[in-house]
């Protein structure tokens, strides 16, 4: 059996452990919930200050050359290409996840001119199938998106797919998908891949560079701890830049935006991938974010978030065993992400019972509950303390109050 | 001949000189410059404050309920309505200007299927030019843009135009188009129009509803002191919603977004316009720049800024005289924005040199000088003393030393 004591221990000995300091963690809380919003970087706080009462307040219009407001997008997305793999050009910041897939869907269409399907994992986050979904009929030449799960899905890439879209880390169970299989099939058919990192950047190994990667797009707002709302990253492998144009060009993507020129002309490198004028302010609080990741051992990091997530599985099987739960992330920490998924006939008001106690993690409908273990802020004790108020929860019937049940009923 | 004096009568009887006080403008500095980068209220200082450090750090996750991020883009946008003539839930703050043209214009097209042509004034600012022919490049079935400038716009506006798509105040002269000729051709034609609203909304009167309008989009950070890249906003009129579906359509655009289903179902009000995840510490700055400007009466605001171009006019035309400038915009208050620009063959080091003597107005490619002249804090004396340093500057050629003559020499 497992003992607190032994976790405090891990604790000691984390040689993360100095990071949770960095973050502006509330003390009462038990965070959990890195997965879909990061905390606030105590430097965040700081360059929010100073981007809003100095480089805006007092420097104004200046700060787009002096702050070098302009040239942040690129500034970060550099930096984020040395957390994935990726080379200096390949990667830019801008807008969010949707629309930067739309983007690199559009591209992808355009150099498989002649194929007219998009393959996708439909259980996985939905804005990805949206998304597609609305280019194919924007588009209107019969393309259409196809769907597939895990396991059939190297069957699925066929030599009619123009591109395999696919979400790395699963949004609900945390299964990673095999990269490698499916870069192959994907090649040996002649169809494209697009990745979208959104639960894999600053969280699990990605090596774009190694996995010859064609396109990629991530969140900057879940582990890289860029705030509510940060703008998203896209890569755009080397190879794939200057030889079509993604449509969303506004003047940012031009190859010469201050010559304000009638005429559209696509600028050559991944500036191509830029819009409009982009928000600085959630911008800046994504660099503090992407900073803090950069200067930790994305080994260690790994390391870390393993054992969290297989010590959680272990607490769990001990302590709530008979209540009702199911593991449905894998129990093979090599393929899951730096979460783990349970699922509940009651789940919504036993995180809502959780929620309430200070411990935050959240809930997707129908049933399941998410655990995050982001390693730079997350301790082994919280994870006993977590299974420790599950298992209170529910010997005590807390989460089966009439309030709950008024709540779960309009879920 | 005018006199100091006569300014600052002007300013102690203006009855909007209360609002300056609630800017954090540096007493050093005259701002013209609001119509590219609106100055930063103190109330956004202390919003700043508070979305960072308590609803980010402190409330985490909850806050996306709590603090009402999720709804804040329609919040927004209903603000906005009540300064552009709109109805509530015809406006929705998302994304960027450029992003928000095109969609209205992807709806535009759809509305207009037998049609293929986007007529546009190519002088004006191209990142609407440039997303028109993204657009039209993207979807491959011969649309086009074509260009008039504006004596030649009602006539171009023929049976064979889709959507007339302008912005309403040239950003270079500050002329204002004629909006009821132009709606009513475009009507006698059967075709929509798109009103891009970048330099009006908050500067000059807009009455969306008056004007039968069909799409309109704008931007936050200009005369709605949004703060660096504010997410813009986009309307839809009523009877347009619900038809057709614009195709950036990420989660945050589907009827029920929260379900997580598979495929996309259409919101079938104005969140179609939205796409994912929003910027929201830069939303919520926008929100205090949008309650400032709506305490401010519209008519008080319009009569300042047209009394305060006229004398900057009137001051140019006196003191300036035989110095090269040349007024550009109109000298009809009526058709002239909130802005006057000049032109001069040496025009970026003149206002290099005024920039360096603390008096903050633009240059624009290849000769103009523009002067942003925002009436919720520009003052009458700024006028004057802007015209004072410009007059010192040409009398002095201070503007004609090696520094400014390398630098005009790379721009």
């Amino acid at each position: 059996m497992l003992t607190r004591e032994q976790f405090e221990d891990l604790d000691r000995t984390d040689p993360l452990a100095s990071f949770r300091a960095e973050f502006e963690l509330p003390e009462d809380v038990i965070y959990l919930d890195g997965n879909s919003l990061g905390p606030l970087p105590k430097s965040s706080k700081e360059r929010a200050r100073r981007v809003v009462e100095q480089e805006w307040g007092r420097d104004l219009i200046k700060s787009w050359n002096k702050a070098g407001w302009f040239e942040m997008g690129q500034r970060i997305g550099n930096k984020i290409a040395g957390l994935i793999g990726a080379d200096q050009g390949e990667v830019i910041v801008c807008d969010n996840t949707s629309l930067n897939l739309f983007k690199v869907l559009s591209l992808a269409l355009d150099m498989k001119a002649d194929r007219r399907k998009i393959l996708m994992e439909g259980s996985n986050f939905p804005t990805d199938n949206y998304v597609a979904q609305g280019l194919c009929k924007h588009l209107g030449y019969g393309h259409e998106v196809i769907f597939a799960e895990r396991e059939q899905l190297i069957d699925a890439i066929t030599e009619d797919v123009a591109v395999v879209s696919l979400v790395h880390v699963h949004y609900k169970t945390g299964q990673i998908l095999d990269v490698k299989a499916i870069m192959e099939k994907a090649r040996s058919v002649g169809a494209l891949v697009v990745w979208d990192l959104a639960h894999s950047a600053g969280a699990v190994p990605v090596d774009l560079g190694d996995w010859k990667a064609d396109f990629a797009v991530g969140c900057g707002y879940k582990y890289l701890n860029g705030g509510p709302g940060a703008p998203a990253f896209v890569y755009v492998a080397k190879r794939h830049q200057g030889r079509f144009r993604q449509p969303l060009d506004g003047w940012w993507s031009h190859k010469a935006p201050f010559d304000f020129t009638r005429d559209y002309e696509p600028a050559e490198d991944i500036w191509q991938m830029m819009t409009g004028t982009q928000p600085i302010l959630s911008m800046s609080l994504l660099e503090e974010g992407v900073d803090l990741m950069a200067r930790a051992d994305m080994g260690m990091l790994r390391e870390k978030s393993k054992r969290l997530g297989d010590m959680f599985i272990q607490l769990v099987e001990e302590k709530l065993d008979g209540c009702g739960f199911e593991v449905v992330s894998p129990r093979d920490a090599e393929v899951r992400g730096s979460q783990v998924s349970l699922t509940h006939d009651y789940g919504y008001p036993i995180m809502q019972a959780l929620i309430e106690r200070n411990i935050i993690g959240d809930f997707r409908a129908p049933d399941i509950l998410r655990f995050g273990f982001a390693p730079l802020y997350v301790r082994y004790s919280d994870i006993w303390d977590t299974v420790e108020m599950l298992q209170d929860i529910m010997q005590k019937n807390l989460w089966n109050l009439p309030e709950y049940q008024a709540k779960a009923a309009v879920t």
